[in-house]
């Protein structure tokens, strides 16, 4: 029997990640291409259907031993799952709102099933399928990178609300006087505890550092400003979680994203503070994990959807 | 053809409320004792069988007009759904964690389907089937007591989590650096727009009024004082609005419970408020409401479940 693969397709601020996948989330090739987002919408698709093209190239050559079963793309921005296209993307990526990814894709390569999400959701499909929430109902993955972004799953299908706009959980407020957000609320999760959040706490404090890496580097070290900044940041994003743990009652939180690099460290301190936060019969019912498909977890989690969405 | 009605029990820690419910939410006859909860909960318990047995015996005097399609419990607490057990109650029903309701009523009536959730799961189907969110497949209620319950429904479902404990709304955090609250956290929402948080509010400001009630008076009267206080409270309660809202993506938030008793003027200063904390795209897909279904809301939707979760 011939085997299958999907092509998954991570589409984000800085970079393009191109893989072939198997049903067991195995990658069998990947490409990073940049992004190069500043020469627009339309050089971006581009440069993701030429990425999917070499990506079909490679098993071209080897026809009887593999068989593709569609392609899975996962993007930044809000997507509505339904059409495959995007509803909102911030500047990161400009003029990628309104992109129809899933239609132009259809265009170039008519003959396979093409499923689009958003880059949160894939990873949690990635999770689900073969990482920490693997044989899980109900689950929140937290993608602590530049923003937060979030994905929930709740008996077992993610959470999608009205227009595909559900998750947005860095923007869940933990400080209803705090600073302005651009969303418009106040204090949202994502000003303290993303990389972006960490570095801004450190310029409000006057502190050294460079960026956030920069601060959890000599907070692992033990540097006392470090800690300082940190104790916030831990602090917030424990109360945030714990305010998503009574409201989903979930099995797992899994962290992921590049502020989550740090480890073990940052999981016992978050664990911890969480727990303090958290009525002890919730607290019984949920475990904190550290995302297990990593910095792979995109791509991976863009082709799994073509099993986990049966067509 | 006999008309097909259901009892609907509504277990609360000042009262127990029994009606007879049609399918459309009308209802025929209903009665409100006091709990009682301080004799204990087999007491309670009893009082509430005797009570269905009283709605029961209305019908049997008109057999060949009335069907009883069966008997519909929502308590105060959390409740696990798959048995109809208390997981857990607070002390306003004291004793009440454990109790066997489902089964407790099964020995007395066992001739007739029985199904118990929460109170607030009860009135998120009322709202559903013939009240606020009639149509609507995602939507929140807050219900603003003593306390504050809530209930999501996704997608046509309620969200339950792990073990039934979803949808703690009350403790989803508005201030990671506010007053302690009895679940852990700090700064929980329940302390400042609840109506014991109302009234807290008043105390730490060592206002002159009573209870929230007082609070609300005044402020709808234009007290200087209140007026502080309620934009305390608003802000709160828009800042955890706003929060679900990103977490949800609703097309409803449905606003009950006693502090809503306030009405228009109180929506509309939520809604203010709210629409400023809350990303435009997600504000124009969702709308801010009171519950239609009012203080019959857990009768009726206890009732209700009958025709929801057909057996």
């Amino acid at each position: 029997m011939p085997l299958e693969l999907s092509v998954g397709v991570d589409i984000g601020g800085t970079k393009i990640h191109f893989a072939l996948v198997d049903a067991q989330g195995k990658l069998y090739a990947d490409e990073q291409i940049p992004t190069e987002a500043i020469q627009g919408a339309a050089a971006v698709m581009e440069r993701t259907l030429q990425g999917i093209e070499r990506m079909l190239g490679l098993v071209d050559r080897m026809k009887d031993a593999v068989v593709i079963k569609g392609i899975g793309i996962g993007s930044a921005g809000q997507i509505d799952f339904a059409s495959g296209s995007v509803a909102y993307a911030v500047d990161t990526l400009p003029g990628w709102t309104g992109m129809r990814i899933q239609a132009r894709a259809e265009e170039r390569f008519p003959d396979l099933p093409i499923i689009v999400d958003n880059d949160v959701n894939v990873m949690a499909v990635a999770e689900l399928r073969c990482g920490a929430a693997k044989g899980l109902r109900h689950f929140i993955c937290l993608a602590l990178g530049t923003g937060i972004g979030g994905a929930v799953v709740e008996n077992g299908r993610l959470v999608r609300g009205a227009f595909g706009g559900a998750g947005e959980l860095g923007h869940v407020s933990v400080d209803f006087n705090g600073p302005q957000c651009s969303c418009g609320n106040l204090g949202c999760l994502e000003l303290y505890a993303s990389g972006s959040g960490i570095a801004r706490l450190a310029k409000e404090e006057a502190a050294s550092f460079n960026d956030s890496r920069a601060v959890m580097q000599a907070w692992l070290q033990g540097d006392a400003q470090a800690s300082q900044l940190m104790n916030i940041a831990i602090a917030a994003l424990a109360s945030g979680i714990s305010s998503l743990i009574h409201t989903f009652n979930p099995e797992a939180v899994i962290i992921g994203g590049g502020v989550a690099e740090a480890g073990d460290a940052f999981l016992s301190a978050i664990r911890r503070e969480t727990q303090k936060r958290t009525s002890a019969a919730m607290w019984k019912a949920v475990e904190l994990k550290l995302a297990a498909a990593g910095n792979v977890a995109g791509v991976k989690g863009a082709a799994l959807q073509l099993w986990h969405y049966p067509k």
